[in-house]
This record gives C-alpha cells, structure tokens and sequence, in this order.
C-alpha cells in the first residue's frame, strides 16, 4: 500500500482531503502542527479526525511561530469579522502568517523522507481565498521542483516528491459536496479563527463567513457548533 | 542600511558566511535552531559569536526534529569516525537530518518577511562536503524560485528575496583564508558533530577532520579546543 502524508489542520478542507487521500488507496501519516495558533479547538478536532478516521501514525509537531509575531492567528491582533468577499480578497488578510505553508510543508516533506511516503497531501483553496500567496498553483509547483532536490532521494534513484493539492481550484460548494459524498463529518472540524475551547465557531471571521456560505448554497445543513450569540439570531 | 537574515549554527562556514554579510554593509538579523542536536555547544557557540559581532537580533527558534528520527545528529546512532574524504562522499552521510535546510531556510524567509529583509545568507558548501542534497547549488536555486512566490512580498510590489550563499563553490582553505582576513576568532567556532559541552571537538568527526584538514593547508595553527584524548597524540 502506498503512503501518504496529509497535512491535517482540523478544517473543513484538510479534512476532505485526508478523505480523498484515503478514497485514492493511501496508507496516512497524518502531521498537524501546535504553533500556538489561537484557536486550541482546530488542534483537538485534528486529533479527533485523524482517530476517526482510523490514521495510526499521527504526528503533532510543535513549532514556535511566535517569534516571528504579526499575525492575528498567533498575535493578540484583533481577527477581522464581518467583512464582504470582496474585503476578504482586497488584500493580505492579518490572518497570514508569513512563510505558514513553507515551514508546514518543509516538516512534511521530511516526514515524508523518514515514512517512504512519494505523496504529500494539502487542502490549500487559491479559489475561494485568494488572499494567501502560498496557497497559489505557481508556488505549489514551485515548492514541489525545489523538494525533488532537497531530499536524500533526489541524489538516488527512488520515486519522487508529488505535492497533491486536490481542492486547489475548487469552490467550497464542491469540496463540500466532495466531502459528504465520501462520509466527512464536518460537525467534527472547526475552521473559525477564534473558536472556543469547546470548538464553538464565532460566525463572523472570514473562515466562518466562507463556510457558512458554502452549505448554503450547497443546500446542506450546517452542521457548526456555533457560540450562543451567533446560534440566537439564526 | 539593509537588513540580511544570517544562518548562524556556530560552526566555522556559518560563522565565516556573517563576517561576510557585515563586510558587504548588511545589518543583520541572526538565526539559530535548538533542534536537539546532541552537539548543544555549537548553539553556545552561536550565542557567543553573535555577541561578539555586536548583533543585537539573534533568534534562536526551538523546534523538534527528534520526532523525525533517523539522523546520527539528533539520535543515539554512533557519527561515523575516521574517514576519509572518498569515504564522507561515498553515500548520503548518516548525520544527513531530512529536509534540514529546507526547514531552516523556511524559518528563515518568515524572519526576514517579518524584518524585512531582502536577502538571506546560509553557509552551505557544496565542494568539500557534497553528501548532503540540499547543499547544492540547483537546490539553492530552486528554493529561491520557490520564495519568490511564498511571501506577501511577492503579490505586492517590493523588493524580491535573494539567498546568498559565499561559500558554495569555496574549499575549506579558501573559506579559513577568508575568514582569516575578516578577523573570525575560529576558536568561538564549533564544528564538531559531538562535541563536549564545554565546547572541546573530538578530532574524528567527518567535521573536524575537514576542518583541521583545512588549516593544515591553510598553514595556519589549527585554533580548535579538542578533547584530551585528541590533544595528546598531536
């Protein structure tokens, strides 16, 4: 059975994509990452899911992205909420974290060098969310050319390095239509920003406002565990 | 005055590689990684040479590549002892870490986004020692490519990344003789792989046999603190 690594946030989209990873025959090493990121509740549903969905080897690394401050996932910056698509997409939302992407896949790619794994699964959007340079195809291909030479296998002979990036230009109607197909319970993941400890989503930052928007127009029932204030006037 | 971001582990090319940062009029933003590496003198080492050039930004950022396992650095399999340079080349070495310098060099492109810095130095060397894949001059390039399209810098204006590498093309000899000239103190540098925790290398480490080799040839009195077992047989 061939391997795979996911990289598994405890959102919406990691989680379909461990889904599809899975659906397509892998064997998973699932890695998830604390950086102090504000939301604990992403981290717990990560390792909910990964249990879920029967993963053994499921690695949480612990990295200090702290020092390098600036950003509302990590800093005491106030999220954004309320705001328009058009607002989400006019610039590089606060949420950034600079390099987020490349530190998160640099550990993958390792972890994939120690598991013999050739595939590194991760559920970056560039459709919905344009706002994150490293979610874009250019760099995606560009982070995959410069792993097919930083690894030990690029000076043997062995498979490569593929970056999968299965949900890239999908909107989140489909990938959520993808994940009901393929059995995901997203009551189990959280994508807000400021989740409560309990994983009660605030309703109102852009992650919130994306996902709410896609069951709707999917027609699905939303599923989120909102916080009592958002809950009432719904 | 332009801001660099510099590689700094304590050993001699990184130590060599921030003189020279400093010579071509760069301010400098130093970074070190406590990654569990068994040689913990050459995190002190850093401490010390970075107060020494009067550097005022060190990081030194924590992460756990234990979890990674495999590699001689950072596990209690033996370093490999008295090769030869045709040996050291033979094979990837076992002290190689998976995808280390790409992890460093990601930690490093956050720091200068965040400092905005344009440049990032890193003191690989790719002639005397070329086991190791991501030393080489087509790696470098590729993750530069790859860094031009990771951060907020690159769907703004703004200047572009640069990942400058002095001593990628450079024999030991040449790297002591500059460094000679800058005025590095090689005796607050710490090359060995197992080094004592006052500092003192253990002359048999494919390390240090390149680095004495490297004063032998340079004719320059070797300035490394050796342990005793080393120190009476010369």
């Amino acid at each position: 059975m061939k391997r795979a690594v996911v990289l598994l946030s405890g959102g919406l989209d990691s989680t379909v994509t461990l889904a599809m990873a899975q659906a397509a025959g892998f064997e998973i090493s699932a890695l998830s990452f604390d950086y102090g990121q504000r939301h604990r509740a992403e981290l717990l549903a990560a390792s909910r899911i990964a249990s879920q969905a029967g993963i053994r080897d499921h690695v949480v690394v612990r990295i200090d992205l702290r020092a390098f401050g600036t950003s509302a996932l990590t800093d005491e910056i106030a999220v954004p909420l309320d705001r328009t698509v058009e607002q989400m997409n006019a610039a590089i939302p606060l949420t950034y974290v600079p390099a987020r992407n490349t530190i998160f896949l640099s550990y993958a790619l390792a972890l994939a060098e120690v598991r013999k794994a050739n595939d590194i699964f991760i559920g970056v959007n560039a459709l919905d969310y344009s706002g994150y340079p490293d979610c874009r195809p250019e760099y995606i291909a560009a982070f995959e050319a410069m792993a097919r030479l930083a690894t030990s296998r690029s000076v043997g002979e062995g498979e490569q390095v593929h970056l999968r990036t299965p949900l890239i230009l999908r909107a989140k109607t489909e990938i959520i239509g993808l994940g009901t197909e393929l059995g995901v319970d997203f009551s189990a993941t959280v994508s807000c920003y400021q989740a409560s400890d309990q994983g009660e989503a605030c309703g109102r930052c852009d992650a919130c406002l994306l996902r709410r928007d896609g069951f709707i127009q999917c027609g699905l029932p939303d599923p989120t565990r909102y916080v009592e204030s958002v809950r009432r006037p719904q």
